[in-house]
């Protein structure tokens, strides 16, 4: 019938080095802004596989990364899969004792890490049980002193390599290609493991004209980190279809990536709203060329009305609001508007724009309300089920996998609406969690802890909304009587400061008289922010 | 891992139906021009469906289709493979002993046939030897009078079907969706069977933004026949993703194509090069409207240059010159520019755009010269060996897969070179075949019908460029030595008549004293070209 060929992604590196070696990628690293042919990079690419090979990475082993988005975490973006090895991406932002847990739970045998983060690396490495090397990738010259053992310069690595390295053709695309660890409700981060078949279909929903469209016209810049998810699938469909990409590397500020959109002539970028909340301020503060942008691209987080407005309206930038998770590779929904909405006011226009919007092709949703699935009305209220060839079946050897894949669906636990053209929204969530600048932040964790506290009879920890960070937590606490008020919030934020990176630290912290219930004696956290929410900030 | 989701055509139809109710397909028939809402579609395919299967239609039973481009057809097109049946698309302009040799060697067990095409099929019906009855799809309310039996009326099984008839779920995804029949260089034509998996495959393709771009904003209209290789596929990916279709229906004239465009706000449309050649001489002599045209797609043969200029410079109509074959689903390659051949001057980018272009992403190429693959010179020439997902890995029950599948290579019989950038250009067949307004005729064929001539000798059918055609047969003879000067081109034609669709007869007879060959005896084919086709207007 048809050919068996399989879905894997050394042809999507090969198609590029072949077509598109004058094609380039610009990387900020902290030695500067430089660029890359494909040409180049590929060749690299190569040497750093035949590298890791001798250094004994075999099929199936995890590669873990912890680094910034530049072109050489790039070149392990394609090496490591290519290779038959596990791309592992690790998000250094989370708390050291979760770090740990995940290199160790993915049992990861190398890890490729960006000079500024051997600190926290260092500081766990006597907890790490399988990694067997340190590679780190820095434009210095001299690796930086360090304890940690047996370390690797990244460049040293590429010197020695063989340029025509060869990578595997016998790959099954069902065999894993990557691996991604996402915060859980509570406890530690769940793992998913995304398949070479998974990784070639996202991306072609990625190409898709009505999706993002990503061409060889483009000039691709990744904002989302490249261990949040793969950034987002980017960086491999830019490559597949010769896109340039421009990888904004470590500690960018809205500045620089305005002046990146100016002089890279950036088309297309994607990022969480806090990034370009921070953008339109910049925008509005200094002058720059933005007319090269054909969309900014947004996930992660719902995006406000009112900045999907101010970004088409006053700055002519066509924005593609998008939805997806840690679990589905991400794309799931965009909300692009049907030709037919062309008719629509504007203000009927960015109603829709609002919502997260329709499946993209391929993939499946089903929402379950209390009867069973609800009525596309754009009121009746169910839980988001997903299906799909890029969606996980199941966490990384976890046995919360039982809770959140059913019947082959994905059980999201965000409560949606669908309204009569499909368009999915998002009203609440089921899961105790709270996203704070595109990072997640466990509010049971926060209340657990909080309990703990002798003077704490109660506590639960919400979401309220935030400018730039979308949503920030506020701790709701009720006092043993005794305590009622002798205990201050400095005193609490203190007492919960040693035991959480610093960002999941409470904004504020309200002492009740009660906290709302259901009739279990569950609390009722969505009946608590409308109580609250007012004294902050909304959108 | 991921979720195992197949690749099915089931859900690219009820993504149509839940998201697109609204878009609609405007079909020409007989009976005149209509708007169908893809909310009535969907549902006449879901009653064909419990129709056919009341009729007896079983997963993996070939359904035959005799029919030109419309709702109907379209209909058809997936009511069948999301039944688990196969689809089997059948070009009614071949000769009828070819027709009954296709549906005997498929084993269709229902005809679905258009009213025009009735007697075709009265003709050879008692030949047919699993074809357990006939559909006759007519706007008519009445059947026409037909000796076929038993016999049904489309429409009349559409209103005995059931609206909610419901699809199975359990298609795997390498099960056969379609079927095509190809010429052969010589004897009956090879089968080709299309999978679920490779047709999804293959409309991620078309959707792609660098290849045609299928979007819900596109009115798609495909010219090239239904028959041929599912219209390109078009059908399948503008359902899908949501685009209006357009389908010009029977006997369709350049004027017909022009109105259409120019009426519906035609976005994209489809065929080969004697369809364009048509519509420029009718854009010419008359005054239409196509600024809604945002790409003329062509191929089956290659596209001249000066059309392409011609349509892009002085009507301002992007033009997408592919390539592909029944084998392959049919998109092998797009001769999209790449986005820094802007700065070439006019000339070299038409030199570019007139080749058949680069893989499109999912599939893979090699091009094998004398002593293994060729250099990227532009010079070098092979024979095109093709590989991918949706690419044929045999011919139906037929033991000429042999000659054309080898190391899990399609050889295509095509010979090409490959340039710098990577852009193939066909400039030579190994096959024999010919290529008049996008239908093959066998040229072997011809020759040993001329060789049954008393007075013939040997005989020679080459490819002469043609205006309108593209391709037009001319025989080349020589008469034994007592027959000199006393037979006539006349004759030979008339001699070739009974055995042949009129299409197929050369336009002309030239007597040789020799055919150049080969040190092993075969013909030349190429120098005879080269020898006689000045005679003949190029291009």
């Amino acid at each position: 019938m048809m050919m068996n060929t399989p879905l894997v992604m050394t042809q999507m590196f090969e198609r590029a080095e072949k077509y598109y070696p004058k094609k380039y990628v610009v990387s900020r690293t902290d030695g500067g802004i430089n660029k890359y042919a494909y040409r180049e990079i590929a060749e690299r690419t190569r040497r750093l596989a035949s590298s890791l090979e001798k250094l004994g990475v075999d099929r199936g082993d995890r590669i873990g990364t912890l680094a910034w988005n530049h072109h050489r975490h790039l070149e392990a973006y394609f090496a490591i899969p290519c290779s038959g090895a596990v791309l592992h991406t690790i998000n250094f932002r989370l708390s050291p004792q979760h770090v740990s847990y995940i290199v160790n739970h993915a049992e990861d045998k190398l890890l490729l890490i960006d000079a500024d983060v051997v600190p926290l690396i260092e500081a766990i490495q006597d907890t790490l049980q399988n990694v067997k090397g340190y590679i780190i990738m820095t434009d210095s010259k001299e690796l930086p002193e360090t304890k940690l053992s047996p370390v690797y310069h990244y460049e040293q690595l590429i010197s020695e390599g063989n340029p025509a390295h060869q990578f595997p053709q016998d790959l099954d695309e069902n065999s894993p290609a990557g691996m991604c660890y996402t915060s859980a409700t509570t406890g530690n981060p769940k793992g998913v493991v995304y398949s070479h078949r998974g990784t070639v279909l996202h991306s072609l929903g990625l190409g898709l004209a009505d999706n993002l469209g990503i061409a060889e016209r483009d000039n691709a810049m990744p904002v989302v980190p490249m261990f949040h998810v793969n950034a987002w699938g980017l960086p491999f469909a830019a490559v597949w279809f010769g896109s340039n990409l421009v990888m904004p590397g470590p500690y960018f500020t809205p500045k620089i990536l305005a002046e990146l959109i100016q002089s890279e002539k950036v088309t297309v970028t994607a990022g969480v709203p806090t990034i370009w909340l921070g953008l339109l301020k910049e925008l509005a503060e200094n002058e720059y060329d933005t007319s090269s942008l054909r969309a900014i691209v947004c996930g992660g987080s719902a995006a406000p009305k009112s900045m999907i407005k101010t970004f088409e309206q006053k700055y002519n930038i066509p924005f593609i609001h998008a939805y997806g998770m840690t679990e589905t590779s991400p794309l799931v929904f965009t909300s692009n508007l049907k030709s037919y909405h062309d008719e629509l006011a504007d203000e009927e226009k960015y109603e829709l724009k609002a919502k997260q919007g329709m499946t993209v092709p391929c993939i499946d949703i089903k929402v379950l309300g209390k009867d069973g699935e609800v009525k596309n009305d754009g009121k009746e209220m169910g839980e988001l089920l997903i299906r799909g060839p890029w969606i996980a079946s199941e966490y990384y050897r976890d046995e919360r996998t039982e809770g959140a894949f059913k019947d082959g669906w994905l059980y999201t636990g965000d409560v949606v609406t669908v309204d009569e053209e499909g368009f999915v929204k998002i009203v609440d969530r089921t899961k105790d969690l709270i996203k704070s600048g595109g990072e997640w932040i466990s509010s049971v964790d926060l209340e657990n802890a909080l309990m703990a506290h002798e003077a704490v009879f109660e506590a639960a920890v919400i979401a309220v909304p935030h400018e730039r960070w979308q949503e920030r937590p506020v701790a709701c606490v009720v006092l043993h009587e005794p305590y009622k008020g002798k205990v201050t919030k400095e005193e609490m934020i203190e007492f919960l400061a040693p035991q959480f990176a610093k960002w999941w630290l409470p904004d504020d912290v309200l002492f009740l008289e009660e906290i709302p219930k259901t009739g279990v004696g569950k609390f009722l956290k969505m009946a608590l922010r409308e109580q609250i929410q007012g004294k902050y900030l909304a959108q």
